[in-house]
């Protein structure tokens, strides 16, 4: 049994403290209902900028907001850090790592994981970029390889680890070649001056024909064009077949040599056990226009693990913060309609825009009115927006600073290899003896 | 073999970027020599202030600093990251992980790490303080038994994760333990609300009749006044027998129940294999006035490993950063002298004095002329210091940002497990699965 005090309210458990449900927790803040938030770790991921600390640009911490101090002022709030496995929709209970639990409604709010399409050469190899650990890892990694290509003598292997391919051309994949090719043309060469830059080749895969599928064409075309100053070679139309750690076989015949795999190609749900199969399609978990699971009458589901389709979008919403950010906010208030016994509300995404950041400099973004910036301008939008975005006002501050400091000296300050990462399969070799 | 070019210029083989390695380096920046600098970190680590990093004030990456950037305007310098393990004096060749090199000049600049004094159960379960992943993991370990004493249902448990023992009443004793206070006078309450606080003891533990040894009578005395206002208990001339996680065993009999027993009580000299029996007094390395190795003519050990006696100093310098620094500058010099056939200087210390602080507002220093500082003005003078101190300019801007913010807002930012603590023993035990 996990430890929650007795209450005459009704108990909302949510599990997960992304943008969604964060908003959710506190936009309940004052109603009469127990809150009981699940999440792995005791703090929210700012996941937007992920890539910076994979690239060196910020330190894990300040893109980290601890759950409990963001939510201390909710009334009748408990956080509990624990996984949750699997619900039990009959007995309106959970089995999380901590033990079981009973709610009254249940609201989940997942999020998403990395997709490897169930290809196992790339699962082992390749590197994922949804969580802190994974960037502090990739981080490590890429520096341990310049390490490395300083003291190694055969040419071929000192290139391998030196290249990087990131494969999936969407925002992340897109925002991560862009800081990569600004690492290699204004900071690299000067730790490194043992090394011929000129070697070191970029690469950035994507499956279909453009980058940047969720936006506008000219969106696509812009990047494209930032990337190529960034030195970053964009192949369209290409997909990695296998990747051995080493060597990454693409499907046009092609080999791509590279120690440094970096996958942003898909994501899947990323859901606790036990729900209704009606509920589930495609890895996501089916809701209505008030966010209620299919076949549920007391389980919700918002951001990125829900879909749900309306007029506008026939195909569901797209996976980001501002959806689920909007789907938090309306499940609070109708919670509360709930509570008055009036009726939900229909929720209506507010398509704010869309934009991608490039390396220094260059953005892109796609407003609402078929507005289409590029260029410094986009990039100031870019800044601003992830600015007010970030969780806490401390992480502002850092954040911020950093970004100056950044700017007017052409460095980034965290090359840090801080634990050294060790693949997986190694270490199980290695912690063996 | 370590991959190094050619050189017509005598090669100085450095073994340590901490403080004496790194003011070595500097300061041999225009000299007709070749340097290589090995470190097993690629940062410099800045030690004074690892307990802010332990006790969620600051962020890892604010109190390190990337060597290679650090040393970019030294002319023929090569950074090796590697740890050494072993010197062939006689064929003049250091053997490293990554292969063996020769060596004109050998400086050994390791430092000290922990020393247990051979007790393998404080050995096991205790925390040391000499390394950031250590501070991140007493960072994580501590916040996981608050999340684990929310859900726990016996009240002994329960205070025993509260609880937290520190032995070592030296400089990082005394300053871990007044953050410990100010953490659970201000900022802990305030994210575990389901927490009695009056079940929480913080206990400082010290062998010998008074803290802060190394400091006046004055300072130690101010210590414990400053501490007990942070609800630290001070427990004088008293040891920890042993310590099985949970239950720390004192020399008087008692026993303090903790899951977390910090270790300050010690160190010992840290460097490689194969240097002459002669020369290894109490696991530091014995040098002479010019820091030269006794019985070398070409080795020579500055900072915490080196053991250098004067008139004034017959039992050896304190280990402390200045004496690190004024070493590493004085052996520049001479190497210059060197080259140019004149005579080497005698090192002679110049105390700038010592200081701890301990907890908001306070702090106690001594400085020459037996002036004696405490309260607000050691404060903000250790505060300057430390502030003056810290390698590189964006470090001193984080550093100083992260600061203000605490002392505004009483808050500390960094209250994050980004990886979980998992103690070794349990490691080895799941991962065999």
């Amino acid at each position: 049994m996990v430890r929650i005090p007795k209450s005459d309210n009704p108990r909302i458990v949510i599990i997960g403290g992304g943008f969604a449900g964060i908003k959710l927790v506190k936009k309940l803040k004052n109603l009469p209902v127990q809150i009981v938030l699940f999440d792995r770790n005791n703090y929210h991921t700012f996941q937007p900028l992920l890539y910076q600390v994979a690239t060196a640009g910020l330190e894990p911490d300040s893109i980290a907001d601890p759950l409990r101090k963001q939510l201390e002022p909710v009334k009748n709030f408990f956080f509990r850090m624990a996984e949750v496995y699997s619900v039990d929709p009959l007995a309106n209970t959970i089995k999380t790592e901590i033990g079981e639990l009973s709610y009254d409604y249940l609201v989940i709010a997942t999020g998403s994981k990395t997709n490897y399409f169930g290809n196992e050469s790339i699962m082992d190899h390749a590197f994922p970029l949804k969580q802190i650990p994974q960037a502090l890892d990739l981080r490590s990694h890429i520096l341990q390889n310049f390490e490395s290509a300083t003291i190694s003598e055969n040419d071929k292997e000192k290139a391998s680890r030196m290249n990087i391919a990131i494969v999936g051309g969407g925002p992340t994949g897109v925002e991560v070649a862009g800081a990569l090719g600004e690492l290699k043309k204004s900071i690299l060469p000067k730790d490194y001056p043992e090394l011929d830059f000129k070697n070191m080749n970029i690469t950035l895969l994507e499956g279909t024909s453009r980058l940047l599928n969720g936006m506008s064409e000219s969106a696509s075309n812009r990047a494209i064009k930032y990337l190529k100053k960034f030195d970053v070679h964009v192949k369209l139309n290409t997909l990695v077949t296998s990747y051995d750690g080493h060597s990454a076989q693409l499907n046009n015949g092609e080999t791509i040599e590279t120690h440094t795999l970096i996958w942003a190609a898909g994501v899947q749900g990323n859901y606790p056990l036990g729900l209704p199969e009606e509920s589930i399609v495609k890895s996501r978990l089916k809701v209505d226009r008030t966010n209620k699971l299919i076949g549920s009458e007391n389980i919700y589901a918002i951001g990125d693990i829900a879909t749900m389709t309306t007029e506008e979008y026939p195909n569901g919403h797209p996976m980001l913060a501002q959806v689920a950010i909007q789907q938090g906010r309306l499940l609070a208030e109708n919670f509360k309609r709930l509570l008055h016994g009036k009726e939900p509300k229909l929720f209506e995404y507010n398509d704010k825009g869309s934009m991608a950041t490039i390396g220094r400099n260059k953005a892109v973004a796609d407003l609402p009115g078929n507005i289409r910036l590029g260029g410094l301008i986009a990039w100031l939008l870019w800044m601003f927006v992830h600015l007010i975005s970030i969780i806490g006002f401390r992480n502002k501050i850092i954040v911020f600073s950093n970004w100056v400091w950044n700017y007017f000296t052409y460095d980034k300050g965290t090359r840090l290899i801080i634990r050294r990462f060790v693949p997986k399969k190694q270490k199980l070799k290695n912690e063996a003896v």
